[in-house]
């Protein structure tokens, strides 16, 4: 049985305005921003604006306008930390490592020998950081 | 500057039936599979049959029916084998975890307080019990 969507999430919060996020972008239909707890350089996050708990009970064509996206963060994430690779991660449940129930993509910029960290492990970024690092990736958005 | 292509990858080989797989199903433009060498009970993998290396060079069109693939067969996954989650990976070029440059997605059936087993860490899983969670997923797409 799937439990159902519970929109005090902080994903949804942050949809709503109600508590600040480091945008990339917005489309009509999500917004791609920077993740608070990165796990690697440049870890940022693509979160649709119709609401789901996750990739389980989403619409095909919500996932189809995610994975666009995702795509394209990937490739402007890549270039903008010249990163050696890229692993696009989504979880679904506590079990499948999901901690905001709200679906949501991870984008993560990978470097040769450098291990991904726990996540949560670094703790909240600066968000000067933050916001220095989405610049970076919009100016190499196709 | 991306890599090209390269034909001989192992993905390929099962495309073109020059070696065998454990398929659960066979669409006009892709497949799922077992994974050979399972991080989890029922971990399986969508491949589209449109050759690209990874995300960074697919075409979206391949990469909208992938991702629809990817929510059926997790659906049916976490039904077949109960599972509390399931988490889905897609790795891009080796530093993102990439092992077979030919674009695929993992589906990886989570369970309650079991750890995902590194990559490759359990051998080659039996092809019988391959074929028996082939066809428990199989009783599950919608």
């Amino acid at each position: 049985m799937m439990t159902q969507y519970d929109d005090t999430n902080i994903f949804a919060k942050i949809l709503r305005g109600e508590i600040p996020s480091t945008k990339i972008f917005e489309a009509d239909k999500l917004v791609a921003i920077m993740d608070v707890m990165p796990q690697s350089k440049g870890h940022c996050l693509v979160i649709p604006k119709t609401p789901s708990r996750n990739l389980l009970d989403a619409d095909d064509a919500v996932l189809q306008d995610v994975i666009v996206a995702t795509a394209r963060l990937a490739r402007a994430a890549k270039q903008a930390f010249e990163a050696d690779g890229v692993s696009v991660m989504q979880f679904n449940e506590a079990a499948g490592g999901q901690s905001v129930f709200h679906l949501h993509v991870h984008v993560i910029p990978r470097f040769e020998g450098v291990e991904l960290r726990p996540h949560g492990s670094s703790g909240m970024a600066d968000p000067a950081v933050l916001a220095e690092q989405a610049e970076q990736i919009r100016r190499h958005l196709a």
